[in-house]
């Protein structure tokens, strides 16, 4: 399986993939998928080797009913040893629920753009932040970890570009609260490579104490440059959603995240080890498709792997062979 | 326009981009275009800031209806002095026609597979090499140019991983022949973008007499990776194709040709001029979408650059201004 390993690239680390499908995509589903059907899902999930899973989200039920079945899924999905179960945490009130519910860690939501901030939480930044630290510090005494997912890290559908500055200043402020775990999100799929280099370079060598993820979406066909740019970088996390589900309301023309099958094809296509295999994704994604009722975006998904062997036409095998 | 120009890619050459949509993406096309919509589309492709055009092929009409109009369709054009006018001439017949169409450059074609090239040209690779000598001798003889697009480099369907020694076999053998100019044809989809950086710069370094051009798909979601690798490696020419339309026929499931509208949107984030822009592409990719009756997969076309603003939400700016 492991086709031209780049020179580059090999004796790399192993890389994590974090599955969001089951918050960040389920989210974005006009239709409720019953609690049963998702934590079946959930349990074939949690046997194929992701390092993490975002599980649900603890935002109030009524503003994201999709995932009204928040404790219930927690309470009933078997946990494997090896994975990290992360869930959304929008406040104080979510972190009681996602500590009642043992989410082994709270990821935590701002945005780099002022704009979006205020679109997708209806705070502004000063205001999320210090819910961030309200949360972060409701953690740290309970034992739980933090990953600060930072959205329009690579730029804003309002604003535009969103300073690299700015980012590694937003970074800085949640280092000095005591977060170890940020994810550089690009929200709206407005990332391009040669940025992915320069912005994730730059975070990990100002920052080296930081546990890195990227987040990726493929709005304009960049999400797969996007993560061999990342991994050019030194980046060693990634958050993909299965069958490429998701989106955001507030990024008008806007696809779905990068597609779990197609991250996983491209490090299995340059050699890295992510414990993940395209073979083992695919009757989670039939399930998820099955469970959705609608096809899924995924380009791997439809086309299967490039060390897929095809038969050559049948009459060509008649008249040359 | 130039947003993040990346420091390693400044001071990188003027890139030129080949539109191959009239030529490898009408013949995939199920009904006939008529002759007088394509002579327009092509009258405003030439005012685009193409550096080449593949117009039309000169292979049998009964082969390939699409384009049975090869003849009328190059005498009806209206040239543009900077653009180079390329067709597919698959043998010395079609030769003949090119010639006196007046084409400026003969694009032949043969695979890297021997699978994939009788399934495709019904022919050994012997017996093509010796057409595309044959060919070859008469375009020198007539003093026209010569590309040779060599299929399947990055992989074949039906038999799976081409080595790279056997890529660059076939390059030298074109050298022999005074073949100056070479594209690395992508041809299903398979190639991934470290073995892009690999073969491309081994390529490059191998043959620096041979203008080398890079012709992907976006059959995995890989194309836009693998145009970043190929940059990274020192391509500085790339066949796409409008709206990303185009295929083959002998590759199940693959998806078509990298769009221009990506392939430039790519381009111009990272700082390279190539003298086409977005929005120029976005007149000319209506017209074809007119004449194809059906959406194209562009994901630009369809998300727009990334530059392009997005009014917030309404009740924000009641809320919040």
């Amino acid at each position: 399986m492991l086709l031209h390993p780049h020179p580059k690239l090999q004796g790399m680390p192993r890389i994590a993939v974090h599955e969001v499908a089951p918050r960040d995509g389920l989210q974005m589903e006009p239709r409720f998928v019953p609690t049963e059907a998702k934590v079946a899902w959930l349990d074939t999930l949690s046997t194929l080797g992701y390092a993490k899973i975002e599980v649900t989200s603890f935002v109030s039920p009524k503003a994201i009913p999709a995932l009204a079945d928040a404790e219930e899924v927690m309470r009933r999905i078997h946990r494997a040893p090896e994975v990290v179960y992360t869930v959304l945490v929008p406040n104080a009130r979510g972190a009681e629920r996602a500590m009642a519910a043992r989410a082994d860690e709270f990821n935590l939501v701002m945005s780099a753009s002022a704009t979006h901030n205020l679109a997708n939480l209806r705070m502004t930044q000063a205001q999320s932040f210090a819910t961030l630290r309200e949360v972060t510090t409701l953690a740290q005494q309970a034992g739980v970890a933090v990953n600060v997912s930072l959205s329009c890290a690579f730029g804003c559908p309002m604003e535009g570009d969103v300073p690299a500055a700015a980012v590694l200043h937003w970074v800085e402020r949640f280092a000095e609260l005591g977060v170890q775990a940020v994810t550089l999100c690009d929200t709206t799929g407005m990332a391009d490579p040669g940025q992915v280099l320069a912005l994730c370079g730059a975070a990990l060598a100002c920052f080296p104490g930081i546990a890195f993820t990227a987040h990726f979406h493929d709005t304009r066909g960049l999400g797969g440059a996007n993560v061999f740019a990342a991994l050019q970088a030194g980046i060693t996390r990634f958050d993909a959603s299965l069958g490429g589900i998701g989106g955001c309301p507030y990024a008008p023309g806007a696809s779905g995240n990068v597609a779990t099958e197609d991250v996983v094809h491209l490090l299995t296509c340059l050699g890295h080890d992510c414990g993940l295999t395209v073979e083992g994704l695919a009757d989670a994604s039939r399930l998820l498709r099955a469970m959705l009722g609608h096809d899924l975006p995924s380009a791997v998904g439809r086309a299967g792997p490039r060390w897929q062997r095809h038969e050559p036409p049948v009459d060509l095998v008649r008249t040359f062979r």
